[in-house]
């Protein structure tokens, strides 16, 4: 299975974040994470590493507004650079907004202003190497894309990888980071700067209809806000009640699309507690809506944060759980681009990613 | 002059407030404010402390909502009793929520949910006594305008204080804390939970229609949202350029109200490094705005972080400027209604806001 990754994620390192209740705490976003899903997949036989290509920005700004991307790309030498009297701070580790935009109507010029513009919670902290990592991350995405594309359609000139099994729909693994469900259209939040998994979606509706289906432990509200009026990306998400868990403000079963979009969207929100079973019974039914849509390729955003011993989650699944996730989805029979998301349990996320990815090789 | 002022106020005394850049700070907005500004209105010959009355509930609900209000109420023992299980946080010296509701349309049910759709930047962590000191500051300013209603129209039964000269409109004022301007129909920030100046502004409607002028060096962005369509309440606000400066959402010129409130709120942004006299020329068309108006009663937001020490602001206000600006004002020859607001040099804070009241006599 092809797997794209690029080192280019340790560039965004923040020393922290900052927790409900206002006390700072290691960044648990952590570039370890990757570390441990590589040593993971190193032990397998199936898995065959490969540098993400560059695809520019236009499949970006497909997805992104040109003023979050400009915020994003300047926001580190504008912070440094931003006059100590217009602000309070003077620990400048980070740039992390203090005041959020209730109202959206108008957006500052100082970069204060901008990043609680463009900010919307205290786990999206931009340091120096944030957007080269952001933009490394979407390639991956990109790359995976580009791997399960028809070969015939692909409107790229340069020769595709062989499929290794031709008897198997063709997948592709992007080891993302930072992650990007929770990014929506201007928006940063949840760890995410780029919606990876919206972009490669975006990228494959040049081929058909595509299905998004998002299984980390989080709603996936960016995905949600990106794609909520359109019909030609069907978009899933399974995930705990955002009444109790972040991102609190979208992800409720009562949102399913708007204008031509009007049910293509479908939230999953679950309580706590939420076992093995349960899940699969959840996911079944997910998996029904897909079938139904028949959509041309698959991308999965894949978070394995509904782990039973995530520290950020409540659910508990287990890691035969996964193997049972990751086999359902491939008995769609979908080519699938497999988009890495959340997943904080870093002692046992390798494994955990390690059991879905199995099934797809 | 009628000075209303409770100890109640102390109740509200955060450790701590976060600043852009994720940092933890001592809380600007202190109890010690208040006693510096006592300690120089006690040296002055006019001022005549009084406790506020209780005005119960019901002029507060009439400028915000029932589920803001249910909120700041409830806040402290929901956050003391929500379940470990879903938020990392397990530092409980404040609820102050890290992720922020970019979306207004559902509010969550959990108390980190709805404390990120109430709360819209970190400074306004909720402590035990928030609310209680919130009641207190809003039934000051509630006093203050009770103070300057006309006896004869006054619908309430108990005996009023005569006015100490007949031959000058009536004044009071309300040394408030909490300050209020900044926070909305159902939005606490800028170290503000009740909107005292817009509680005080809508009791008094009842007597005819009212003008409400903001001087604090920050935009009154809780009064624009309060009032903004609405033509019975004419709201006026100068302050330094949300461009800038916080509350960097609101208080842009082109705002000028909404529906039959359009034409009716008005906002001066200023560049930094304003003097008094620069600041002299605004106010007067501002007040030339309030005079065509014609209002029954005028109440002010006295902010003096327009300082030019105070460590907030870039303005380059005197203590003349503030003795020059009460004289302005007063010379409308309005029932005034004086609310205090912010103002964070506390060497300075007593004295300047004693040179703005002292023109009231």
């Amino acid at each position: 299975m092809k797997i794209f990754y690029s080192e280019t994620h340790r560039q965004h390192d923040p020393a922290f974040e900052v927790f409900d209740g206002g006390q700072r705490v290691p960044y648990l976003e952590s570039p370890e994470r990757m570390d441990r899903i590589l040593n993971a997949l190193r032990k397998t036989d199936w898995a065959d590493f490969e540098e993400p290509r560059d695809f520019g920005l236009d499949p970006i700004r497909a997805v992104h507004s040109d003023a979050y991307l400009t915020f994003l790309a300047s926001a580190w030498t504008e912070w440094l650079g931003a006059s100590p009297e217009t602000s309070a701070a003077s620990d400048k580790t980070a740039l992390l907004p203090a005041t959020f935009a209730a109202k959206r109507d108008q957006m500052p010029e100082s970069i204060l202003g901008k990043a609680g513009f463009f900010l919307l919670d205290l786990s999206v902290p931009v340091v120096e190497g944030t957007y080269a990592a952001a933009l490394a991350s979407a390639n991956c995405a990109l790359s995976a894309a580009q791997a399960i594309a028809p070969i015939a359609q692909s409107p790229n000139s340069h020769p595709l990888s062989p499929i290794p099994n031709l008897r198997l729909p063709p997948s592709a693994f992007a080891l993302c980071r930072p992650p990007g469900h929770h990014a929506g259209r201007e928006i940063a939040g949840g760890y995410c700067f780029l919606n990876n998994a919206a972009i490669a979606a975006q990228w494959l509706t040049q081929f058909g209809k595509i299905a998004l289906l998002d299984v980390d432990y989080h709603a996936g509200n960016g995905t949600q806000d990106i794609f909520y009026s359109r019909s030609d990306v069907l978009t899933i998400s399974i995930h705990a009640d955002p009444s109790f868990e972040y991102p609190y403000y979208a992800g409720y079963a009562t949102e399913t699309g708007e204008g031509a979009g009007l049910g293509f969207h479908h939230n999953y929100p679950l309580p706590t507690g939420i076992d093995d079973a349960a899940y699969l019974q959840t996911l079944a039914h997910a998996l029904g809506v897909i079938a139904d849509y028949r959509p041309s390729s698959l991308v999965i955003s894949l978070g394995v944060d509904a782990y039973e011993h995530d520290p950020l989650g409540t659910f508990k699944i287990t890691r035969n759980g996964f193997t049972g996730i990751g086999q359902r989805i491939a008995a769609l029979g979908l080519p699938t681009a497999i988009i890495m998301e959340g997943g904080y349990n870093t002692d046992a996320l390798g494994e955990n990613v390690a059991a879905f990815l199995q099934n797809f090789r």
